[in-house]
């Protein structure tokens, strides 16, 4: 049997087709029209499906079930999105939508939990482990967490909120409200904000020049191009952001001891001086230094990690 | 069948007989001899055994198995502490000496663990949770989590190490190495801490007539009375501690969602106050705000919870 996994984001909508070998056969994608409401996004979801099972000769009876990860926390007891800020869904039925369009099980998830299990079934291809933490250093910092081999969600069904452990207290402004939460200083918004402070104070510092005099060209990529060429302020930004990302890990290591943390999103594609200072931070940092220490590994599927995820909900 | 639960404390080791009912009956103990290592606990613990059994007119037929706390890491399988700063034991195999004496199951598990497992059935018995976060502010802040019902260890055994979790980066040192952990701000020794630093700003401060007008007898007890008597000065050592203790609370809250969190240990005796700024801190401030929300307790075991538990390790 075949798989769908459903990744119903704010800006995009994506069906992908899972095979019997747990690889993704075939993706397609939509502009999410979030004003349409879970009845827009059911319908948008059903017709990717269709358009998938036309292209490969399939239809519902070649599928064992449909995954979909939702950017909130769900009530898959209960088939509701019951918060997704991006979505503006509040308690919304998107399951019973989604029936309307698909006679088979739909099952619901956080998006960020489905991103680490599509992430955890890549890595057991590899090598067995049942603890393994994901963080992704996107817009936010999303986080997802495998315990014992099995996915990890809290009472409230989106643990862990990674993003908003507090990381400097009375620090920046969060959109959650709070003051100094990890997100804003580990995403690639907080590395935009560190940059631009920074440079704002190094008024002769390379990343000026990159930016082309303008500070809102600055942004996560600016420090890393600008300190490959030797600027002191672009490394000053880069050893900042390094020491909040670690000081954050460590903490990550010490609650939940997972055997592999992975890191993905956007900023992790700065290459492996991330990988490396995030395993450094942790070498020196975690508390059971005398016993094993949790390995850091690049994240390896992408955008499509969710889908993997979804399609792998009841795998 | 009745069990056994043996807490090896860095200071005492005692046993307690837990009946039918999950009562416990006696309990025994004695200063514990660190020297000795791990053969004198093992033969300590087996000595206390046979008083009870003497007391109680009962045999090891009497009992299904018992259950060690230690405080260090442990790796039950193969029957060793692998780490405990406290006893000074490294890879020491403490099951091997205790079945010289002891014709049982013996199991092993952290400390910490032991004495959220105890609190957890302790509460279950009014209430059915999954998920409960236990923290201890003691000497130090020690942690322990239940998962879907099941006690959470990680990779290494003695996960969440809560109090290693960094509240204030490049803050007080930590016995651990790192600058700014929890157990600096919210353990009996932190809030000493922050206690003195401020008495020192203050010398018109009632906690210094408290102390006698010596510093070394300003402990976490004495803002706390002299803040009840009006002191300005104690009152503003009780906004730091619950502050910081807030924002701890806040990223237990929001990566582990525990549908309960229970607060124990010497500096939770100060009464309902803690209870409740740790509830308002996690009401105004946990991400989840829309949905359920965690609700604190006031741990109810006191020093027996590590034995309850390490009877309870295969309830």
């Amino acid at each position: 049997m075949k798989y769908l996994g459903v990744d119903s984001g704010g800006t995009k909508t994506a069906v992908g087709l899972i095979n019997e070998e747990n690889k993704l056969v075939e993706k397609r994608s939509l502009a999410t029209d979030v004003k349409g409401g879970v009845a827009e996004i059911a319908k948008n979801a059903a017709r990717l499906i269709d358009e998938i099972f036309e292209n490969q000769g399939l239809t519902y009876s070649d599928i064992e079930y449909v995954g979909v990860g939702v950017p909130g926390s769900v009530d898959n007891d209960k088939g509701l999105v019951l918060y997704a800020n991006n979505l503006d869904f509040l308690n919304a039925p998107l399951r019973d939508e989604m029936a309307k369009y698909i006679p088979l099980p739909i099952y619901l998830e956080n998006d960020a939990n489905c991103a680490a299990l599509g992430e955890y079934f890549a890595f057991k291809e590899k090598e067995d482990v049942d603890d393994f933490f994901m963080v992704t250093l996107g817009t936010g910092v999303g986080s997802g967490s495998i315990i014992n081999g099995k996915l990890f969600k809290g009472f409230n069904n989106a643990a862990p909120e990674g993003g908003h452990m507090n990381l400097v207290p009375g620090g920046r402004l969060c959109t959650c409200g709070n003051k100094g939460c990890w997100e804003m200083y580990s995403s690639g918004t907080g590395l935009t904000m560190t940059a631009r402070e920074i440079a704002e104070e190094n008024l002769d510092s390379l990343m000026w020049e990159l930016a082309g005099g303008k500070i809102e060209n600055i942004d996560g990529r600016t420090p890393f191009e600008a300190a490959s060429k030797g600027d002191k302020a672009a490394k000053e930004v880069l050893d900042k952001f390094f020491y909040h990302l670690g000081v954050a890990l460590v903490s990550v290591v010490n609650l939940f001891q997972p055997e592999i943390i992975t890191i993905g999103g956007g900023v992790s594609e700065q290459g492996d001086i991330l990988i490396d200072k995030a395993q450094e931070a942790i070498n020196n940092g975690s508390y059971t230094k005398t016993s094993r220490v949790t390995r850091v590994v690049k994240a390896e599927l992408g955008n499509e990690a969710g889908i993997y995820g979804a399609a792998f909900l009841r795998r």
